[in-house]
């Protein structure tokens, strides 16, 4: 069973034991020789989607939240976990709050890399590298370390503040580095393809 | 006398009485028939301020400061408090921390209208208006509530943790709307100008 999630700038695939990634022009070009289980929140690729082999899980994933126009990918991530906070660090990264199989809200702020770049196009004095070894506990003394102080500091601090002593779930490009600034902290980058593991094993007897 | 802050999108003058502006390409065509006493950040504007007419006065705002780098605007509305946090919020936020005259530290974040575009730019699903009457008390229910929460969140808690009961000290573009999160703070349009005003009248007899 092939499992796909495509997002903006790329789609990922899950075949039960590795996962590989194609950019939304590869995968406008790709031909599925069998059944993969999509979820899609990029409209670009609906055209392709129409290939009776591409099969649309995102009606499966009933997830119990009052929030309107919830993204598939974020709720796919959230299906996967009962209780905690879960980020999703990617170009956006989403904050949700889930407790007791229910989603109690969350919020989007822009990615590592799209903040590092939006202050880049403000001013050539702030094209700048991020320095990831910064130390949040001093205030920066020189414009490199402002910048990525300012960049690091307000999403640690954000998801500090909503964990208060909740595990905290990571995923995303940046989940991984992020997740070293909190001890009760997981990485899992497969959190996306559990939630629609889940939401398939659920409804075997229509999808299989 | 008239002042002048020369930054990546504007031109700000002060005659000591009304505060206006010009665009870089204005800027670039105005022809000064008086002195005009100017910082500037823009390195597109230095063939321009060749003119004898334009005296920089950078070099007499003397900012006790260990940062390294310090953009002299940021010196510029640092030099006009003793004691407090400065939040200069324009296309970028500054946010510095000044105690007895001696500059602390501080960092930069994207501005306001700078991260709602970062995130239209991720996906046309995030291209919604700010809701500037977001309650920051609840986590968001709506794609347009989780974008504004996650811009306006980050940075009131920021200025939060900063500011401790210490006064702060608002200017530039965003400045007002920030500083009505906050009852220990003062909007001054003016505070450029104010460390501008104090350079000049510490180095009278030499400008004057």
């Amino acid at each position: 069973m092939i499992l796909c999630d495509i997002g903006n700038t790329n789609a990922s695939f899950f075949d039960g034991r590795r996962v590989w990634n194609l950019t939304i022009d590869e995968f406008m070009a790709y031909e599925p020789t069998e059944k993969i289980y999509y979820i899609n929140v990029n409209d670009k690729a609906e055209q392709k989607l129409l290939n009776h082999l591409f099969i649309d899980i995102s009606s499966y994933i009933k997830l119990n939240s009052t929030y309107i126009g919830l993204g598939i990918d974020r709720a796919a991530v959230c299906y996967a976990i009962n209780n905690g906070l879960i980020v999703d660090a990617g170009s956006a990264i989403t904050l949700d709050l889930m407790a007791n199989g229910c989603h109690i809200g969350g919020f989007i702020i822009p990615g590592i890399s799209t903040t590092l770049k939006s202050l880049q196009n403000i001013s050539p004095r702030l094209n700048l590298p991020l320095n990831t070894n910064i130390d949040l506990d001093c205030l920066p003394q020189r414009t490199q370390d402002a910048i990525s102080y300012g960049i690091i500091k307000p999403i640690v601090s954000l998801i500090s503040d909503f964990s208060s002593q909740k595990t905290i779930y990571f995923t995303g490009g940046d989940g991984e580095f992020l997740s070293k600034f909190f001890s009760q902290a997981i990485y899992d980058r497969m959190l996306i393809f559990r939630g629609m593991q889940r939401a398939i094993n659920e409804n075997k007897e229509i999808l299989c």
